[in-house]
């Protein structure tokens, strides 16, 4: 990826980055002084603590975030519980499946996940020459879908191509899965284990009842959170990109799945263009494939994208994150392919960042169809469903089934129970073809399952019949399909900062963030000229005015040039700077500096300030303000 | 506790209260519907869902707390991890320290905390006649101080007093300590275990040093953070005061120890009339004790309050809870009883609501001394400390021990590093007595520790010297002493709700939560006067607008009176409704009803708009909108 530029249009310079993020207390590997101290026996990789400007950039796009979403569009926020219960997170489907696949070395007893160990190795052959055409074409093939292999799958090429553990070069065993959820137990006497949540989705699905009522039963409407989850990750790698411990805002928005997903406010944001790169497009075997602009009407329009409420939470994304100072230019849209799709998701997008490590999901927005709501309800016996009163009542014709229960009863015995779920499990189309058969043959014959064992058992017509009834209904009932739109906080903060970052034509060590006001850690930098007393009553006032106002400001009153302080304000990405100097003792003004191009203005305190407020309440742009005052 | 009124002056009607909270999905139990699915085998109580009133009521309070602290005082707010690893948590403590007390019914294979089995069960007894006037005061002796018993002590109580389980009636076993942190263990191969993190503080500290250098190694300051926090209750209850799960605001303030903690800006508070509960006035046997209002400076004065940064901050800590809707009169500050804090504190207070649960800590303010950086410290060899140029040199006379070390080593063995261990931990004034027991008897017995075991041994002048030495240093160099506000965002929020319930005089049905504006979850309910389709189009531009303006709003649009509406606005807190009505479609004028008084204005929409933006931003009162506008 050494091809990434910066905003300046030049190479973009990692280390100096970096050094930058590191320097200034961004964010930090936690527990720093344990990881290097004697003894130290814990693994605490993946996990950051932020600094200062970390956190506060995090809050400011947190603050964006729900004025953009829960405040525009009316969502109903929640915050639920991080620790959730087995039974949970068994039903939809975590304690079965949420794991990664990894293979022991067992001579250094190591540990790695399978996928990125093939990945590492082909890269490093194909990296060196000599290879001949078939494998370079087979080598690409593979890491073009490293993501979609199965463990069987990756078991085998690890086989076939010899693969091993680069430390050390020696084999390792076939893949086996490790559930990536942190374990662990609640209360002294609790058996069942409780989880750290992989997603805040869960707790938004169980709580649909209320939200409904709350919501006075009208539909369509999104549930939205912000809040920690967890990965337990086999071995975390690339910094903030990816985790053990991650910040998520997700949402979930329920509508109707009759209306083919249409969207009230489709129409507010059909022409705005996403660059596209959809399922057909990732079919070629390389990895430069390039995603295509287009109109979101056009791309619902031609199914594209699958409906008009993926379309539009798409282009909200999209609205979002230039808001926030994301790069349009470093922005797509990628589908997932169809095996990479959870078995009951419709459709699903990613909004890609571009960064130094290449292409990085930071937003997921998939269709879920109505399957956790489903699950749920199924696992539980609560109703989480829409009850619509008709404006016309409708006749429906349903097969139904009557059971004999005394002579069930004594037929079954104690398999009577897993006759009865077996029956209730067929669908219209079975009972159909299940009441041909009865009428045919007098025999219906039907799996059951007990204790995990699958048997056939017969029925006859005495015990069980199956006819068709038409029922008058004046209330239609249906589970919502859900959208999701789920947002990787930390990895849009990462990626955000790498957007952000350049260095200055004339001088190359001169690095900038150039995050836009909103977001920018610390508004105002405060530079008395030096650190003569006079100047020491007029920071104070600027600084007590801002405050008074909820700015953010810090003075920097080091004994360094005033030029090197610009430059220690423009690196933590502070817009704008106001400096005291001999004139301000005299006549009160100051000179307001501008990060971007560097240009100052110079007017009376109290004029600086109402020019600082409107332009951080974005309600006047810099180039307004160079009209409206003294430029030097 | 029957005593307790609302905010109207009558009895406080706490189930009226839990089912408006219930009702209007303030809060919830997580993971209901599971709790009373078939085969629920979970314990997750003390685990809460904040519903869309309750998040956004504590996302304004965090706001507020944010503004009043980070914003005010220019503190240095972190994000850090909540998996903390065990090293870190032995050295602080809590591996071995953090725990409750319980005892097991055997029987019933049930597991109950022992200070609250004791609780209950003289409370029990009291509450019953014919109790001798001994021991009735014998119990509330042992009530009042229920906190500070060991679990010896409890032993011995539940022994001396007979008491059983009350499910049952068993006895139970002698208390042992569970511990109260969450245990998990990260990545595939770590043996360490980590912890769900019992407080915020510990990263606070772990990063002293990089936030010392962010504040350009100046001191004093104060670093913050804002995140979840758990206890692995033993049996929780009292819903939001007890729970498993919760979000602190946790203050590190870091301050030289050597200027008896002055504060900068005292004087600013130093007015401010606190309701103090002192340590000698809690030493009655009674639980009828009060406090007393006494100014912070007076306090300080006669040193009640150890010094001025704690004054300072239980101070702004008052400012914060009435500013954000405590009621003052149902708030005092606790002082710790001696052995109620920990070993190395000097000081502590609680902020204590008063509520039907009784009086609830909901910040505590103690001063930890240098304890937590020492120790960090101390066990990764980091230092962790302030250094300073000092204005002149100084002088410095310190006694100092010389060691022969091939002597030492010839005569101790592997017992040298023993010696070594007890010789350098000697202080000051041990090697100034020593000095003079070597110089006349050429002998010094000394106490070593070898496996846990003591042992005495001698030492010879031939092996050890002490002498006087005098240095200049021109550098000072000191742990900073920490002050620790920490507040229990959870409670608070419960208690505030409290102390803003209250029913109408003319219908006790009529519940209303007086929340400020500033923490209401709404700020405008737009009411259209009924579902005549002309409406729609005002409620959507006053809508629209007030979402341009950023400000909450909510449409009730339900087919009831607009009175009821009114009534189920008041009870979310909502403090103003904006109703849209036949004479709106005629000259576009509103009405705009102030909730707590139910007094309304008329006036055209634009001014009833700029009405709302000036009272969200606290520019006006309602009082000056009743002379501005037409009142009704």
């Amino acid at each position: 990826m050494g091809s990434i530029t910066d905003r300046s249009g030049r190479q973009f310079d990692r280390k100096a980055f970096e050094s930058l993020l590191k320097r200034r207390f961004f964010f930090t590997e936690s527990y720093q002084i344990y990881r290097t101290a004697p003894g130290w026996t814990g693994d605490n990789g993946g996990l950051f603590d932020y600094g200062p400007p970390g956190t506060a950039l995090q809050n400011n796009i947190v603050h964006i975030w729900r004025k953009h979403f829960v405040l525009q569009e009316d969502m109903l926020e929640l915050d639920c519980s991080i620790l959730t219960p087995e039974d949970v997170l068994k039903t939809s489907g975590h304690v079965e499946r949420f794991s990664d696949w990894m293979c022991k070395d067992p001579v250094r007893g190591q540990y790695l996940r399978a996928d990125h160990l093939v990945e590492q190795v082909f890269s490093s052959r194909l990296s060196r020459d000599g290879l001949d055409e078939p494998t370079r074409r087979d080598y690409e093939n593979v890491l073009a879908q490293i993501d979609n292999y199965s463990g069987d799958e990756l078991g085998e090429l690890i086989e076939k191509h010899d693969i091993r553990n680069p430390a050390g070069d020696g084999s390792v065993e076939p893949p086996i899965p490790f559930n990536l959820m942190f374990k662990s137990s609640i209360g002294p006497s609790s058996a069942a284990p409780i989880y750290l949540r992989p997603e805040t989705a869960q707790s938004q699905f169980l709580n649909f009842r209320k939200l409904l009522e709350y919501n006075n039963n009208t539909m369509p409407f999104a549930s939205a959170s912000v809040g920690k989850s967890y990965r337990n990750e086999i071995s975390p790698r690339s910094g903030l990109l990816r985790t053990r411990e991650f910040l998520m805002a997700e949402i979930e928005h329920f509508v109707d799945p009759s209306g083919s997903k249409k969207h009230e406010r489709f129409s507010e944001i059909e022409g705005i263009e996403l660059v596209l790169l959809d399922r057909e497009s990732q079919m070629t075997p390389t990895r430069t494939r390039t995603g295509r602009p287009m109109s979101v009407r056009e791309a619902v329009h031609s199914r594209i994208i699958d409906n008009e409420t993926l379309g539009y939470f798409l282009a909200r994304t999209y609205l979002f994150l230039t808001k926030i100072g994301v790069d349009p230019k470093k922005l797509r849209f990628r589908q997932h392919l169809a095996n990479e799709m959870a078995h009951y998701a419709s459709d699903c997008w990613d909004a890609e960042l571009l960064t130094t490590h290449g292409w990085i999901e930071c937003v997921g927005c998939a269709d879920r169809s109505a399957y956790d709501l489903e699950v749920h309800s199924k696992r539980t016996g609560e109703k989480l469903v829409v009850q619509e009163r008709l404006t016309e009542p409708i006749e429906v014709v349903q097969w139904v089934v009557s059971l004999n229960k005394k002579l069930l009863g004594q037929r079954f015995r104690h398999h009577t129970r897993a006759v009865e779920q077996a029956v209730a499990a067929l669908s219209q189309a079975e009972l159909e073809a299940s009441s041909t058969g009865l009428i045919a043959d007098d025999r219906l014959e039907l799996r059951i399952q007990i204790n995990d064992v699958e048997e056939m058992v017969v029925l006859s017509s005495d015990i069980l019949t199956i006819y068709k009834e038409t029922r008058t209904e004046y209330m239609r009932e249906y589970t919502p399909n859900v959208i999701e739109p789920s947002f990787g906080i930390s990895r849009i903060l990462y990626s955000l900062l790498e957007h952000s970052f350049w260095s200055r034509a004339e001088d190359s060590a001169r690095s900038v963030l150039s995050l836009p006001v909103a977001v920018a850690p610390i508004k105002v930098a405060l530079l008395p000229l030096s650190n003569h007393d006079s100047f020491n009553p007029f920071v104070k006032q600027v600084a007590q005015a801002l405050r008074k106002l909820s700015i953010t400001s810090r003075v920097d009153g080091s004994n360094t040039s005033i030029g090197k302080r610009y430059a220690r304000s423009d690196e933590v990405g502070t817009p704008y700077a106001v400096t005291v100097d001999f004139d301000t003792v005299e006549d009160s003004s100051v000179t307001l500096r501008e990060r971007d191009s560097t240009e100052q203005v110079r007017g009376p305190i109290k004029d600086i300030l109402k020019v600082i407020d409107d332009l951080v309440a974005e309600k006047c742009t810099w180039d307004s303000v160079r009209r409206r005052l003294l430029p030097l």
